[in-house]
């Protein structure tokens, strides 16, 4: 397995020198997010990616999640990591102070995000699925909802999930046929199955809150005829401490290629009590606020994926010797060159550091474009900062998880016949990252998003 | 598991109209090779490899090899499906009438390699090793050595393996450290560990022949002291039959990415008796003479990525319905058109059709250079075949294992979510179709071969 460093020099030149970091958050009031803080998060943050979570990726790999009658474990030192990740206050990090949060911008918070999926994709999947449920309980939730769900969710002994495809209907959500019927309570009864639920069940938290998007009885058909609800595993009581459980199960888990130690579950709701988030019928709209948000979390993935890769076919390239360069002996007390002397290897390498840098500096953007839509003022900036993130974000997520992936197909090539061998780590990286050109729509999906609604969709 | 169908339209196409096998054959001799009888043989073996390979493709993948106390067992199928191939006669059909075989044409073998490898790369891998080991015998074999061996590796019952590659010295065999000590009896101790040997201990035939590269003990060092030999699993006797068990054991075998139902061994010679093939120290060049046919079956198995996970896919996208056509409706009476009808899915069917079915004619075009390399008694004629098969067939290797990866990946991109998804079959294929861009010389060596060997080496 090779050994991952988080690449804290990388990072901070792109954060603090690239992208101008301090002036960014001073001018939109992140008084705390100074560059010493920032330097001693990041440092902290590459100790527990580097010494918690890197150790157990392969464990992960190999174990996956096992189901049993509704149940689902983590792999070995799963359920401890999540609970140092949870004592440690790195969910808090980029929430809202008045939920328990530091306050800090996302953008710090997606440093971190490139750090633990290069370290364990699986792992960082479980925090990431948090983050979307997160998001849309505080960006379209009653305050009695927030009040309810978030502090438990931004301290992270609650975790999340998005609850949208279903066996029929991944890319096309409006064939959608989950029910909500309403009680005379105000809450509904939710009646349905869904599919490839990340994170859907595990043993890492408390409680678990599904966000799911269902029908209502006289719903228009199609994609305006879809709305939103939380539907918690155990039920939840008006003080915000866990009641009975609820009518949700997880019928099942799903064997992958990859992203083995993350749950991917069919999650059964059988009129389980769930509650409306925002307006009948908006649910599809609701979710797209994020959504820019949550595919550039991907996107992260992609740099990830290369950075990871580099790591592992730099270090081998410089230890393996075989064969001689064209250009003369490079090592003449040993039988052989180290193999980064030779150029197909160099090619290979410089592409993977390539993909990880730009990727990195990409994403970087991004992030503070993100920071702008949270905390600027200005009407007139907000939306020019919106309108960039929309246009790059299909760009960055499509661009960075293919090339991701080519990525640690060229790390399996530099370690030759030791790449295809599970013991050297470099063949997961390939199998972790296909997802990512998947989920959160597919790379083809990304070319409609930015043709149809991005380009023609605003007349450019 | 998408279900296999061996196409046998497009082969015919390709090899009776396209390259006119019909002349080819009987201006090289091979009168047996009629159209009648190259259509039975397609028939039948498109049958076998439907019904009786392709059927124990996913299983082998689920159980893998498992190796106990030296011994190793193929997965559940494996056994009583290569009994069937060599009462099939299947072995003998392109191997030479002195030695029990059926005397056709090499070509004729490439096309059922094709089919096998689509059906079930691992179990293809089986056969192709011992077709490696064959040729090494007949081309530098003694006739006392031909005699001993070629008959039951024809026939099938035993098989055969190419050991080369040591722990620290693949792609730069000049390094191998294997011993090989010269006894009274004109044999030779063999000492040392050989790794990645596919195929190298398994339970589907009687005794196993290891082609293995050693050195003298005053060889000269690199690439000019390696001699060949013939190490057998068990002794033979000199009318043939098994006797004793030989110093060779396997050590263990690999946890792979993919082809886990062919078993890559560790593979221990503790001063195991061995026979010395050809001349002392001119064992490379020996096995360069056949390399271009080895990595043209590479380059095959390509083609049969494209074309497996292309059926899969294409099965998938008329079947799977999502999203409305953007030039209007399609299946007005469905509740979304088939995915087809999306531009960026055509895309992907379409690269994956165009590179089975070109891959297909540019192997079947090499397949028959490799025909006249073998049969052709004009020198000039024949000196023509094999500078074009040894430019080309670096390009082939390189280009149809890269692009075969890549269909493979769009066949799991066509599959959305469920592509991932290991009960589909379609990341199967992509896992083990990533080995092809790396065994019989990685990707940039084959750049390295054409360039270096085919081009600079003969001046263009």
């Amino acid at each position: 397995m090779p050994e991952y460093k988080a690449p804290l020099r990388d990072m901070k030149f792109v954060m603090q020198e690239l992208l101008d970091c301090d002036t960014h958050y001073q001018k939109l009031g992140f008084e705390d997010a100074s560059i010493d803080m920032i330097d001693a998060i990041l440092s902290e943050a590459s100790k527990f990616t580097e010494q918690v979570i890197a150790p157990i990726n392969q464990i992960g790999d190999q174990q996956g999640c096992q189901w049993h009658d509704g149940n689902v474990t983590t792999p070995d030192g799963f359920k401890e990591a999540y609970q140092q990740y949870v004592e440690g206050g790195w969910p808090t990090l980029s929430q809202k102070v008045e939920f328990g949060g530091q306050g800090l911008p996302h953008s710090i918070n997606t440093a971190i995000g490139e750090f633990m999926s290069a370290a364990n994709h699986s792992f960082a999947m479980y925090p990431g699925l948090s983050h979307g449920a997160l998001a849309t309980v505080e960006a379209h939730g009653s305050d009695m909802q927030k009040s309810l769900f978030m502090p438990k969710l931004v301290e992270g002994t609650w975790t999340g999930t998005m609850c949208l495809t279903e066996p029929h209907c991944g890319t096309d959500l409006g064939m959608l046929r989950t029910k909500a019927e309403l009680n005379d309570d105000g809450s509904y009864n939710i009646t349905g199955t869904k599919i490839f639920i990340s994170a859907g069940e595990h043993d890492l938290s408390d409680n678990i809150l599904h966000i799911v998007i269902a029908r209502t009885p006289n719903a228009p058909e199609g994609s305006k005829g879809i709305s939103l609800f939380i539907v918690p595993k155990f039920n939840v009581k008006d003080d915000g401490t866990k009641a009975d459980r609820n009518a949700v199960s997880c019928g099942s888990i799903e064997h992958k290629m990859g992203i083995n130690a993350n749950s991917t579950c069919v999650i059964n709701f059988d009129c389980a009590k769930g509650y409306m988030i925002g307006t009948e019928n908006k649910g599809l709209n609701c979710m797209f606020t994020f959504m820019n948000a949550a595919r550039l979390g991907v996107a992260n993935e992609g740099t990830s994926a290369a950075e990871a890769s580099f790591q592992g076919a730099l270090a081998y390239a410089k230890d393996r010797l075989q064969m001689r360069s064209i250009s003369g002996v490079k090592n003449p007390k040993g039988p052989a060159d180290p193999i980064i002397v030779h150029p197909d290897v160099r090619r290979m390498l410089l592409t993977q550091k390539s993909i990880a840098e730009g990727g990195r500096a990409l994403v970087g953007y991004l992030a503070q474009l993100v920071d702008i839509d949270h905390a600027e003022n200005d009407p007139a900036i907000k939306a020019d900062a919106n309108a960039k993130l929309a246009l790059l974000t299909p760009i960055a997520k499509a661009f960075l998880t293919e090339t991701g992936l080519e990525c640690t197909s060229h790390g399996v090539q530099v370690f030759g016949g030791h790449g295809f061998i599970k013991e050297w780590g470099m063949e997961q990286l390939m199998r972790d990252t296909k997802i990512s050109c998947i989920y959160e729509g597919t790379t083809g999906i990304q070319a409609l998003d930015l043709l149809a609604r991005k380009i023609l969709g605003s007349q450019g």
